[in-house]
């Protein structure tokens, strides 16, 4: 925008009747194509047209691509067919093949479009990360190899999920790799926008397949999508988020199919004027964990929860009831996936500590309204308990963040608390 | 030989008799797997356990590895889907990755044994190679990496077939190129052998599928194997037998199934005691292309072939006929893909000059006899041409090296000429 000023000022001192040129602000833009973007040539065939299509408008523009669907899937059988415990370092030599691939068939593609394209690997980018195989965290990009081929007037295309680490060993970045690859492609490129493209056209208030009228949200803040995405929407993963949050990357979610514009998620900025609330989330891998007769005396709930901890079982809402006859109650959400260790290990510890007994909910949901408005806005919070309450349904935990309320309630009530709360909140109409 | 020596007279020197150390002799084996030998899980269960055995042995083992059968056609099937003259860099990016599974694979396969593996790309070796995508030449192998990674005690796992240009590109070294590797890397490690793992159990005095008397040789030259190679031999390419002649890398070609020795292609040394005649070869991918009525003056011959070889057509023997009024026919031999090209360029060319009739042949094969001892055995063509005249087959046309004989004849009579040199020779006996 700045650019655009200074070009109109240098235009109006000195003015030129008769062909005007026409100052075009280049852009440099990531586009991110994950694995069913790119699942079939046809596909393919079409990540090729847009790329060329944002090049053509006038555009620097790199892709940056997952492998084909089913190919990662595919080749860890493979793995699992030679070992039950592979080693993580060749696993990742094994499946960065994939997006190899992928960028080989883009760059293909965009060539037959008549337009030049660049491939590059992780090792090639560079994109250098840590040493953990199959988890690792990008630590540098050196975009100065992309940079010149972009000069050169290449559209690049480069591989997500990988990078190489400081002994020149592939590594990978785990799930949401492709996400985080071009996030931090973007950030390196110091580019104007991120591109996420995806099955569904945007982040909506709520989950369509619950909630019919569910709208399309056009801006939310990097705060409410990482709310969102911890809490269950799976368009983008929380890593990504954060680090486009960190390097102030706009990120803009969009359809792989369509066109039209999706949503943008981008800085908060001074004076923005957001709804209250703008999504309501929800997670059904919930369990919730009771340990009753807790003697009520300092240091029990750490007690009780730092073996959880150590054994990797990450703890979300905790509660501790009131004392009666200096016995208490104490109750935690884990993720439904690790209740039966968390389950056992449980009760090693509440008979060590001379609790009483430890009871395991699954059939629980957490239903979260989330809103960067809502930090100056108090009524929230009795707004939600109220809708739910009216609707009948019991709250069983409470959690809040500034800008985040959360309750936990049975799971068979997730798709009324759901709908209730969407509407209790206006956030169907514009 | 000269290490073992060498500790002989130390123990001599001074002997010890409780005790005894035993020295090993440490060496290094390069071993190559192609497409097939690594085409299942099983196969490259296979592959581990031969490679560990190598190494219990008391071995340095590298093995280098095709991609798994099928796959790299399977790539450039997608890219056939995309482009019908596909840009070859990228190719190379794609096709790359083929063999990076196949590392991957064989090194967790290795693991899971409870050896110590290290997969190694074209670019992690590194294998320096020209530009030229497609068909790289290799310029210069960086070992040092391979050697710190024997040296702690892995069994390294190279990928065949790819190297990297001066940018860092991919390049692939086209068909057999995996065999150069494994060759390449056996010289920059001055390895004290290469073992080419293969569907046969060595190279034999001719094909077996003609000639079911054909024994397995168990010692060849490179100069034997080379005119044996260009001559339709299949199991090891020509730029395989010529690296590992100019470094002296002894290669040993056995199967992939079995357990016993195979055959060793090696320097001629002095005093070598060898069958006069080794093998007999056929091609049957021959054209005979035939000009008749060139006038007898200086020059045409080479202005009807020169525009041939501009055009990349590559002349194998050419035979001249007496002059009989002045004018001349003039017959050469091609490639029998290039016949129909070849015979439209040459029409045009001899229409040019004057020239009658061009007739193309492509019923023609040649057979030939190959053998270092003949350089000091005179007798060989004639017992080539007698055998052939006995049997009934006409020669139509005569080649000859210092170590090789060839005669073009009627396609028909191929197995014929094949089992009658193979018995004249001795050949079937040790």
């Amino acid at each position: 925008m700045n650019d655009c000023a200074a070009v109109d000022r240098e235009t109006a001192k000195s003015p030129r009747p008769f062909n005007v040129q026409v100052h075009t602000i280049v852009a440099t833009i990531v586009q991110k194509f994950g694995g069913t973007s790119v699942g079939t040539i046809e596909r393919i065939k079409a990540v090729a047209a847009r790329a060329v299509r944002t090049k053509l408008a006038g555009n620097r523009v790199v892709v940056v691509v997952s492998a084909m669907a089913g190919e990662t899937n595919r080749l860890l059988g493979l793995a699992g067919e030679i070992s039950t415990h592979p080693h993580h370092r060749e696993i990742d030599v094994l499946i960065s093949s994939g997006e190899q691939v992928s960028i080989g068939l883009v760059a293909l593609a965009i060539c037959e479009l008549g337009h030049e394209a660049r491939s590059f690997l992780g090792h090639q980018v560079r994109i250098t990360t840590d040493d953990s195989h199959g988890m690792a965290r990008i630590q540098d990009i050196d975009a100065s190899a992309v940079h010149d081929a972009l000069d050169a007037g290449n559209i690049v295309v480069v591989a997500g999920f990988q990078g190489t680490n400081a002994a020149g060993q592939i590594t990978t970045l785990g799930r949401g790799g492709s996400d985080l690859s071009a996030v931090a492609m973007a950030a390196a490129l110091k580019a104007d926008s991120c591109e996420i493209y995806t099955d569904v056209d945007g982040i909506y208030t709520t989950d369509p397949r619950i909630c019919s009228d569910a709208r399309k949200i056009e801006r939310i803040t990097f705060q409410e999508m990482l709310e969102l995405a911890s809490l269950g929407a799976k368009v983008l993963q929380t890593r990504s988020v954060e680090f486009a949050m960190k390097y102030g990357v706009p990120l803009h979610v969009r359809s792989s199919w369509e066109e039209s514009e999706g949503s943008w998620v981008v800085p908060e900025e001074e004076g923005m004027e957001g709804a209250v609330v703008t999504g309501i989330a929800y997670d059904r891998k919930m369990a919730k964990i009771t340990v009753d007769a807790v003697p009520d005396k300092p240091g029990m709930v750490g007690g009780l929860l730092q073996p959880l901890g150590a054994a990797g079982i990450n703890v979300d809402v905790i509660i501790q009831n009131s004392s009666v006859k200096n016995q208490t109650a104490v109750s935690f959400t884990i993720a439904s996936n690790e209740a039966e260790r968390a389950t056992k290990l449980a009760r090693e510890v509440a008979a060590g500590l001379g609790c009483g007994e430890v009871t395991c909910d699954t059939r629980v949901a957490k239903v979260s309204v989330v809103g960067a408005g809502m930090r100056s806005e108090p009524g929230v919070a009795v707004k939600m308990f109220e809708t739910l309450g009216q609707a009948g349904v019991n709250i069983q935990m409470i959690a809040t963040s500034e800008i985040r309320i959360s309750c936990l309630i049975g799971e068979r009530y997730t798709e009324l608390a759901v709908r209730e709360l969407h509407d209790a909140f206006g956030l169907a109409t514009e």
